[in-house]
């Protein structure tokens, strides 16, 4: 029943599930319990940021209540995970709005699911100037940037989308064409 | 916290956590619980079977109690995982005994830290005729097979060991070496 729950976990098959159970119940129950303590009091508590619709435990998340960031850019990300990274750079200085998805149309995820609407009531609060677009550069990524862009121009805003280029301290002779085409049509 | 609660599980490295973790609130809160609820239950209702030393919830397991068992043979694995192993293979019908680890010098295990003990004292129970060391073929597996050998032998016990050979279904000309060679000594 363990093994069942772990192997629920994305990326966890049933070896792993297996190993992970030992491993608990032999070596770590005092992990074990704090896993279950943590999974409880997340799904208890963690909720949506009432403004950038990221994870939180309070209304607002913290990022949003910072008097310090810049209100006029708004950075649209896929996860938190890609928020997280954005902040890592330490270059960007807006705020954000976490899609908690994309668009995928085979899944049946399409602009109303991903919450356009949110998006849009958030980006036209008369504050935001600039939609910076940092979905993935995948396909459904690309698509994502393009149906949201087109909305929120009508809108009147700003959009952008984060450049595309060959990545830092890379050779040319070992990056992709497609990626060297773009960053060639990029250029600045 | 539940990110790093889920960077405890062995294998499991920061990125997987944070997906897993976001794919948990995110997609799965059911499973979160469901997941929470069983290592707590877990925790609180598995212990040793007090005859083989395998997990069970019960006082000694269901393999044990199975009256249809060759109560004569008694193989020693090193995990659950193994034990199970040698249940898939069906062609086994003797009785086990699990010692839940194996020896490491490195890691300050050794014959008594394992329990050999608890083995032996099983292991002279007057029915129990021949011990089948199925420990790994790895150094630390090997070494732990020797040590409870020699502590069996003492007791008059048969001791055996399974067969070093080439896997069934191998063409032996992509076999290492070692194994060949130990095919070859054990030939019969």
């Amino acid at each position: 029943m363990l093994i069942d729950a772990l192997h629920g976990l994305p990326g966890v098959g049933v070896k792993s599930a297996q190993r992970m159970a030992y491993h608990l119940l032999q070596h770590d129950r005092h992990g074990a319990m704090r896993l279950s303590q943590a999974l409880a009091g997340a799904v208890q508590t963690v909720h949506h940021c009432t403004r950038c619709h990221t994870f939180t435990e309070d209304e607002v998340c913290p990022i949003c209540l910072d008097p310090g960031r810049d209100a006029r850019q708004l950075c649209v990300v896929e996860t938190p995970a890609d928020q997280a990274a954005m902040e890592r750079t330490g270059s960007y200085h807006g705020l954000y709005y976490v899609l908690m998805g994309r668009m995928s149309p085979l899944e049946g995820i399409g602009a109303s699911e991903l919450g356009m609407e949110l998006l849009t009531r958030r980006a036209v609060d008369g504050v935001v100037e600039e939609v910076i677009l940092a979905t993935s550069f995948t396909a459904e990524g690309e698509a994502t940037a393009h149906i949201l862009g087109e909305g929120l121009r009508q809108h009147g805003l700003v959009v952008t989308r984060l450049a595309r280029g060959v990545p830092a301290g890379s050779e040319l002779e070992y990056v992709d064409l497609s990626t060297i085409a773009h960053a060639l049509a990029d250029r600045r």
